[in-house]
């Protein structure tokens, strides 16, 4: 007979914990018999003692088994979805869904909402006037069995693995977040429940990511791929570079405009870059090889899917993006070439500005944020504009300054060029 | 300013932790700002990571200023307290505190009640008829006053050391009571907290012991008495052997009776030696070099105290002790020298038999417990009892059969003899 104290000792003692102590663990937090303050401290021991590949497998089946698995294999197409590990201005989402749809699979993309300087995918649709989040899983289904909508970005609904969103809200205010194991099960089991039958990871690395370094990134990618595999997802991961923010806008409408942007056609060529890769790497994993996406974006189909989309969910693809009232430009100081701009400090003040939340549950502003004149290898001109900065607050943007304050450079040569994709993990 | 989840990520990641930060969560802690949730995580943090000499201190510094700190300095006699980490059969303080009171020190012995296999020093004494654990501080300080008593075994008060109450309850049920700093900070905070200005503390090594191994019990007792240092407490430790129970008995009434035979001149010999040991620890401590405690318990001084101090708390010294109802012997299957007689074995025994209690607030058995009639040396002869079973729950006694089985062996050649006390650290 399991109990706690002495599952929590096995791990702190530096053993391998069995399924069954982790089934009989994960199931007592899940029904209130195992307490917090037991959980926290598990979480601690795991953070420091580490599991092995089988405990994050069966830590990863226990929180699924804590709710309902949602199953779309009766859909005529193959289903694949997306998951990245947030980084700034990372709108990505936004056009890749549409793009993948349109090639042929059906995308069940269950989103979160921002919390600190990363923003929440569907706090950017919402800006949308009449888009709705939260669906019910017959609505889900009917939108991905329509031949002329086939995707769907989403709430995940309460009962998808509920154990990982108490555990969760638990290692957010214990300092057992930044666990390799514990965050690649969390990500995989919402991903697994969720149903879908191929994934694609985009794992950040830099200064601007979750993961500061390759090696890191490296590791939570090896993680979820095997989990993904061991549960019969056919997965992959990207490693992208997230040191400056990706695109010219961080904020939730700012991030949408640039995001119809790409999907007719134009738009920044890191966003498009990378979300051709990505949907490359989906089409891979779902099957689909005779299809290719810049093609898509070319000819509008993927723009036609995008408002299809956005009306299924009872948004208006038309109405005009939420502006904010006031707007505040930083201007560069000197002549030169930006050699630097950092993705944290560009995310931090789009936060500061109202586009992201402190604390779950409060309301963002859509139309705050930072729109980017300039990224790393443009030439500059002192007096030029290089950030936009839009709030309905205005008594924000003093913080909003500081927290740009060191965080470009301007000086006489362009800094070398990394590709965006550093890896791919299968 | 301090927030509990970076504290707990400074531990976390192997750095040393402020006397602010300290200060500042056990201070939260206490007022409930702090969640159960956070402790029990830094606990585990604390467990895996270790803490220096500095943050010992800080802690145990933090945790007696939760509460009221006693102060004795008024009294004309020096006062000097001894604390037991417990074994079986450690009953050492009933004669010890009237032994040491006749010798002409102050002894405020604030004691605790008995959790699993190691009995509780005030569950034994409550086995005499009208004895009150439970004092006032004026109570306390004025039979330490009364010249014809001196000596004083009771409750601590809730205000001694609350923080240390609360944590060390967190860590019972979250798998974080395995740890060195945190150990020796909860019973130095606790005899820091009871204003003794010397301390001797016994710290039990073996089969029978939290330590296991004289360098656990070493490493333990340094930082004690690095702790009592600190805080200007003159404080000396015994490492002493607890792989076989301490004298014949292990069981409340039991051990007040064997108690009660040492005081009187007699009671077996390790107890005497244990007792007369730790005596004069507590006499140099206390600054009192003129004074032979043997002498003391030949001379029927220390039993003078004995009566005068059970007196003093409302307790009839001549009282009957309360006897079990049932008794079971245990014999001998063959002829030989009992060559190990396991503490624990004895100890859990006389725990099922109702001497002990499983939860905190449970009643325990008066009359209940093991008596032995052998020790490792003695010779025994096959069908010799070699152990009584006492309980007034007689279908407890199948369970308390099993726990004492494997426990003892009989051989051919009498075990090698170990002094009592291994080590003193001061």
């Amino acid at each position: 007979m399991p109990d706690a104290v002495s599952i929590i000792a096995t791990k702190r003692d530096g053993h391998v914990l069995s399924s069954e102590q982790i089934d009989w663990v994960v199931d007592g937090f899940t029904r209130g018999t195992v307490a917090d303050e037991q959980m926290s401290s598990l979480a601690m021991a795991i953070l420091l003692r580490g599991m092995n590949r089988e405990e994050i497998s069966s830590w990863t089946n226990a929180m699924i088994a804590s709710g309902t698995r949602l199953d779309f294999s009766s859909l005529p197409r193959p289903t694949v979805d997306k998951h990245s590990t947030g980084g700034v201005g990372d709108k990505i989402t936004l056009p890749l869904a549409p793009l993948v749809a349109s090639c042929g699979a059906a995308v069940p993309q269950l989103s979160g909402r921002g919390l600190g300087h990363t923003g929440g995918t569907l706090d950017k649709l919402e800006s949308i006037a009449g888009w709705r989040a939260d669906l019910t899983n017959d609505e889900i289904h009917s939108i991905l069995a329509d031949p002329a909508v086939g995707g769907v970005v989403c709430a995940a609904g309460a009962d998808l693995a509920p154990a990982d969103k108490r555990l969760y809200a638990l290692r957010d205010v214990t300092g057992t977040v930044e666990s390799i194991p514990l965050i690649a099960s969390s990500i995989m089991s919402k991903k697994i429940a969720e149903g879908t039958s191929a994934l694609v990871l985009d794992v950040k690395v830099g200064t601007g990511a979750f993961m500061k370094t390759a090696e890191q990134a490296r590791e939570l990618a090896a993680a979820m791929v095997d989990l993904g595999t061991d549960a019969g997802v056919r997965t992959i991961a990207l490693l992208t570079r997230m040191d400056t923010p990706l695109g010219l806008t961080a904020g939730n409408a700012l991030e949408v405009a640039e995001s119809v942007e790409v999907l007719a056609g134009g738009g920044p060529d890191d966003i498009v870059e990378l979300t051709v890769e990505l949907a490359a790497a989906m089409l891979a994993a779902a099957g689909i090889d005779d299809v290719d996406p810049r093609e898509r974006l070319r000819d509008g189909r993927a723009m036609d899917r995008w408002r299809a989309m956005i009306s299924a969910q009872g948004g208006d693809p038309d109405a005009n993006l939420p502006v904010a009232r006031h707007t505040h430009q930083v201007t560069a100081g000197s002549d030169g070439v930006l050699t630097r701009l950092d993705a944290m400090a560009v995310g931090v003040s789009a936060w500061r500005l109202g586009a992201g939340r402190e604390r779950q549950g409060e309301p963002v502003q859509f139309g705050a944020g930072v729109t980017m004149h300039a990224k790393p290898g443009d030439a500059v001109r002192a007096g030029q504009p290089l950030f936009t900065l839009s709030t309905d607050t205005p008594e924000r943007f003093d913080s909003a300054i500081d927290a740009l304050t060191g965080g470009w450079d301007i000086g006489a040569d362009a800094p070398p060029t990394a590709p965006l994709v550093i890896d791919t993990v299968r």
